[in-house]
């Protein structure tokens, strides 16, 4: 499908930014993004959606552009996304993604913290390709600001996102705050960088940017849905998983908010207490149910894609790419995995 | 001295690049600095030599250039310096710098990794800065490129020297590998970018950041002198402190290489065990001795300085910036602490 169009051509512009860098710091790189396994053997990519570098491309085909052009940046994008999921694993110490080892499971945390740093800067010098691809210096500058303003997003939502952990009384609005930045952020920049780089005026890239931010809203939020009541068989992860996880999701932060006295009393105690049993996770699933936090969560990501779709109006694209963009965006919202 | 000269106007370009970011996140940036307490208050700067923007600054007036030209550049390179602090304390586990807890010890490992990230990020939006100081948008790039390339280099160095800890067999040569991406690269870019934004030729950008490069080397040999035969009460640091914590410094790497076969035995079995004692600080000062380490580690770092002089010969300077580049070189590789 359309997510399958653009991976080649970013896959081998990561492996070209990586060619040639011989030392173990690329071995734990490759390792990641699902090119290499753990010694530097040759794996078969494996390496979550791409989602952000097909927007990032699709948005720059959208205004006119060519792919090329913004080929570069959609690896930077990547990067940088993959930068953060390496360091995210430490913080949140997972032990696993894809099914393998994470990165400082295999080489331990101090390595996985370089590693990621490595990546971020290698993502600032992917950028600077953009020039031998032939666009001018104010726009690469330009493409680079927009990822280093929501590179430092990400690490403002990421700092809220550790800090909820430790509070019980989040609402919906500190939630939205934490996602605009941890997840929001980097999928607008990535529109607005392919918009930029497909050559778009300056009111086209702030339309795009919005559009990004509200679909990363939505598909967070679809995120958390998935997470508490999605298919074990279709995502991979056994159901009410983000419960264990004790994780402040939209739907558990709405049901804080807008559950009866008792059952934001239950759900507090719950969520405070070291682990979450079987029947704590039912317990948690009859508030949310009793709250109808479903469909409130299920009702704020279909908001949040009509505003990002209602950004596109009025813009003069391709048709055929503008479909895409739609088609995208729905699946986003309305995907079962 | 010399030092003091940039050090206002880099605190107060950081200040700004900082200023109105109210979140948690950058108490921990302030606190690193020195310009906070943990709670946000402010603090009186304690915030290290800031020898890398000085010696940006002076690089760019030396070729004739205005201060202001390259001070966000200059406030970028320090950020950059103190993002890889606050991930090596982790990556070290070291509990204080400058006498105060570190800040995965105030905030934790997780808000650490997430903080110093954010730095990063915040470094590379203060060279945006230089755009309105008046730079063109191709050499703002070519400063960021730069600086993005000792960025990749410090976590190859960082990488190395991880790797280090757990290698017996540590040559002259690997340390000088390691020595040239963890500590000479960011110098040396320090330089190159100063001498970039005054305004020098490309050939004496590329003398200016090989001497930096090599101030860097001879920098680092120096401070690993000080760090077995300093002065506790200059440097701050207890006599011997290197010793006890088995760093790979460059005297111990030059003495697993040339001691005697029973010396360079000794030095291994001291170095693989758990902990050093009093005893063995004893016994690795009485090997370094034999071996003639701290002579040649004197005389390399002289080399390199003497090499790094031997760049801005034939480069047309401002007398008086040539005058102090060359004191500070001196200084850098005859300091006392």
């Amino acid at each position: 499908m359309l997510l399958r169009r653009y991976r080649e051509a970013v896959l081998a512009e990561m492996k070209a930014v990586l060619a040639g860098r011989r030392l173990p710091l690329y071995d734990m790189m490759r390792y990641h993004l699902g090119i290499a396994g753990p010694r530097g053997e040759p794996a078969a990519a494996r390496a979550g959606k791409m989602l952000r570098p097909a927007l990032c491309l699709l948005s720059c085909e959208a205004v006119g552009g060519q792919r090329r052009q913004a080929l570069p940046a959609a690896a930077a994008i990547e990067l940088i996304h993959n930068f953060t999921l390496i360091h995210d694993d430490i913080e949140d110490a997972s032990h696993s993604r894809h099914g393998r080892d994470t990165v400082w499971r295999v080489w331990g945390e101090g390595q996985a913290i370089n590693a990621g740093d490595g990546m971020f800067a290698l993502a600032h010098l992917a950028l600077h390709r953009l020039l031998e691809a032939g666009l001018a210096a104010p726009q690469v500058l330009e493409a680079a600001r927009l990822l280093d303003e929501a590179s430092l997003a990400l690490c403002e939502g990421q700092n809220l996102d550790l800090e909820f952990e430790e509070r019980p009384d989040v609402t919906c609005d500190d939630y939205l705050a934490m996602v605009s930045g941890k997840t929001a952020a980097l999928m607008g920049a990535a529109t607005a960088v392919g918009a930029l780089l497909g050559g778009a005026s300056e009111d086209a890239v702030g339309a795009f940017k919005e559009f990004g931010r509200r679909l990363g809203l939505a598909f967070q939020i679809r995120d958390d849905v998935l997470g508490i009541w999605g298919d074990a068989a279709e995502t991979g992860k056994p159901a009410g998983d983000d419960i264990v996880a004790r994780k402040k999701s939209f739907p558990v932060v709405y049901a804080l908010e807008h559950a009866s006295e008792d059952d934001r009393r239950s759900l507090r105690s719950i969520y405070s207490a070291g682990t979450v049993s079987p029947e704590g996770v039912a317990e948690v699933l009859a508030v949310l149910e009793r709250s109808g936090a479903r469909a409130a969560s299920e009702e704020a990501a279909a908001r949040h894609v009509g505003e990002a779709l209602s950004r596109l109006q009025g813009l003069d694209l391709v048709p055929a790419r503008r479909r895409e963009l739609e088609a995208l965006a729905l699946y986003l919202v309305y995907r079962r995995r």
